[in-house]
């Protein structure tokens, strides 16, 4: 039976649920593990905590880690999750796990939970653990798995296909093998495909590309993706600084990286603490919105403060106020679309160290073509809407001003924030948006109050 | 010889590019095809048309198609690329790509240079790339390779291996063997891993998977993206509505669509029509960013026009004019917020069909805490700086309504468009702001104009 899928639920909870509540075990084993663990995961997640604790009786923690390291629980919920378990129930679970994943999960937890589930783990496991644990976090080796399949440069092909047999059903991924020298030095790789169609008494070290794409367990994760992405890889070595291999990265580890990444840059040029809310009450979205729009909030008090120097000539001319918002939006929108190009090009890598001149140099020129374009327009429309000359090209020229300051400030602080070490992406829209608000209204009322005796 | 790469280039360009110099097609060659394909694209595309026109002489239509499908053109610049070469040479190019490939170059020429190409290749190839090309772009066949391994359920596990072998050289990959019937439908899968590991008289029937994870012709690719990524697969089948087998989808094209897809609603959400120009001149820059500012200009004009009507009002209290960018801008900044979790929540799917309702009300009770939350500051900050009572609840009053109506029109209108068939992003984030000023400066100075006699 095919199933043709789509984002709808791909198995029926409510026959599950009927099986557990029948206390059914031999039933629901049958129906349920036959399951992809994605779908499994989707039910786990879905039925709550009392039928939780019947699956836990039901599944061995070996079918219950498939299950939690495919689970997509918030961060700071796995703790929850986690108490609902007998903690040797637990710790077996993560036995059981990739290491990488038990370690993204472990890393969830405060230090006295994750010591204790350590200490009933087994010596070996624990060693392993604590080695990814030590990394620093969206660093290679903090997402590397240490399930992988190497041989040494001096097998055969057909020695290789016996460890490959052998690793199949504990690797994370069996379709590259990874060729070391006897100190487990990474000396090149081999695909499967390449290993099935090659002679059976071939050295490895002969037929193994030497020209492999590695990352060194320090580097960010946003490298690794741009590389696996780049090079269209299925999975890349992670070695340390004497080239031994510690680990791999899969690409499917990668996706998530690539996607968390990209909602990352998007919730802050949105003026979000973080995405994920669409299930959270109204209590909990509001909180994680509510410290971003107060903090512009008081930026926004000093914009108000700061037009107050200005009362005077506003008094003087009532018509000048109704162009504060079609100057501040515009220097607003220019702002966060060079924002946005900056942010991109350094997430992507596209902004190399020696273009980043380059990229202020041409967001100045577009800035000023925006500008002059801008401002002509608004000119042309104030003279034949209102009849005046004088405040048109007072209004054009605070529009052609700020786009071209906004322009800048947009791409100007993201890459100055690259370079002091910071997330460009932290310069959230809002926050240019608001600052660009700022300077505009100085800009032009700042014309407005120079020339004042002309437009009156 | 090891290279740990990062994002700098990965060959000596300087050496390659004196080999050509000295038309050392030998030395080149060497040096050359023994690169990334990627690496290879990128020198490809770096030298420029002369130097292409050795590299044309120099290596065959068979190597030179693996670079032409790895290459990051941009989508118009295909043809420019295409015209250097003779078109017998760009036809038999085309022939050696993956058909999947071809298509989308294809796509990118206008009909009459397209059907040049197709006339010079061979009928086979014609007709699998005339079946691609009559997909609708952006589905699920649009974007399907046919080069895939599949066999028949009556084959053994050593037939399979020997399909495998064969196929090996020309699919796209051999790590999911598809089972079909004699009609050629989807009946199941295998990994790559569980067929060696199997015992080589079994039946593939009675060992494959019959949970195969598929999608149709007609899906959308975001749809395909999502399967992948939640099922953590390396391919997924594509069929027709007749199940049988069309073809597959690969992870690393599903890669580039997740990103394609997470830069698109990233480019709305900052009001640039498309974000690839980080290489682009200042012209080409603004010629992509003009077009939305010009149009918010105009709306911008609208909310002065409108403002106009409450020219009195700002006559008599200039100070309400220096609370309108707070006003209109916190309006925004609530309304990208509300915006960007609709967008991103259709797009991952999380949004479903009947949590639409539920959506809206959450919103609604979001926008009314966020609204309170932030009148009440804004009361007390204009209270304690200003020492006016009835400013600070004008001001808070407006604030509070205008996060309200914010937040829901940031929500709604996206969630509307998705109903009505539209991209959501296309309400993008400056277009939703716009949309904001002119309703949070109509509720303020509305509410400032009935309230004006307790004001003065």
């Amino acid at each position: 039976m095919i199933e043709e899928k789509n984002d709808e639920v791909q198995y029926d909870e409510a026959f599950l649920r009927m099986l557990l509540d029948e206390e059914n075990i031999e039933s629901f084993r049958e129906h349920f593990l036959v399951l992809h663990p994605y779908d499994q995961a989707q039910f786990y997640e879905e039925v709550g905590p009392d039928i939780r604790q019947i699956i836990y009786r039901y599944l061995s923690p070996q079918e219950m880690a498939i299950i939690f390291e495919t689970t997509e629980i918030e961060d700071d919920e796995y703790k929850t999750y986690l108490d609902e378990m007998d903690p040797s129930y637990g710790a077996a679970m993560f036995g059981f796990m990739y290491t990488d994943n038990a370690v993204d999960i472990l890393n969830e937890l405060d230090t006295e939970q994750r010591e204790n589930y350590l200490e009933m783990m087994d010596e070996e496991t624990v060693d392993e653990i604590n080695e990814l644990l030590g990394y620093e976090e969206y660093t290679a080796g903090a997402i590397m798995t240490t399930e992988y399949v190497s041989v040494v440069e001096s097998a055969t092909v057909r020695e290789a296909m016996r460890v490959l047999r052998q690793e199949a059903q504990t690797a994370e991924t069996i379709y590259y093998i990874f060729v070391v020298d006897q100190a487990h030095r990474l000396l090149g790789v081999m695909s499967l495909r390449e290993l099935i169609v090659a002679e059976g008494d071939l050295y490895i070290r002969d037929i193994m590309s030497e020209r492999v794409v590695s990352v060194k367990v320090t580097d960010d994760q946003e490298n690794v993706a741009n590389l696996i992405k780049d090079y269209d890889l299925l999975a890349i070595p992670v070695v340390n600084e004497n080239r031994e291999l510690q680990g791999i990265i899969t690409v499917d580890d990668i996706i998530d990286v690539i996607e968390e990444e990209a909602e990352d840059d998007y919730s802050k040029l949105a003026g979000i603490a973080d995405m994920d809310d669409n299930d959270a009450g109204p209590l909990r979205a509001a909180g994680k919105r509510l410290p971003w729009l107060i903090i512009l909030l008081f930026l926004g008090m000093l914009t108000s403060g700061l037009m107050g120097i200005f009362e005077a000539t506003l008094d003087k001319v009532a018509l000048l106020a109704t162009f504060i918002p079609l100057i501040s939006g515009t220097s607003g929108n220019s702002g966060t679309q060079a924002l946005a190009v900056a942010v991109r090009g350094i997430a992507t890598g596209d902004i190399g160290g020696k273009s980043k001149f380059r990229l202020i140099v041409r967001e100045l020129s577009t800035g000023l073509i925006m500008g002059i374009v801008s401002g002509a327009i608004v000119v042309g429309i104030i003279f034949f809407w209102k009849g005046t000359l004088m405040i048109g090209l007072l209004v054009g020229a605070a529009i052609c001003c700020s786009i071209i300051v906004a322009t800048l400030a947009g791409s100007f602080i993201p890459i100055l924030m690259h370079k002091l070490g910071v997330d460009p992406a932290v310069a959230s829209g809002p926050f240019i948006t608001t600052l660009n608000d700022v300077t505009s209204i100085i800009i032009y009322l700042g014309l407005a109050t120079t020339f004042i005796s002309r437009i009156l």
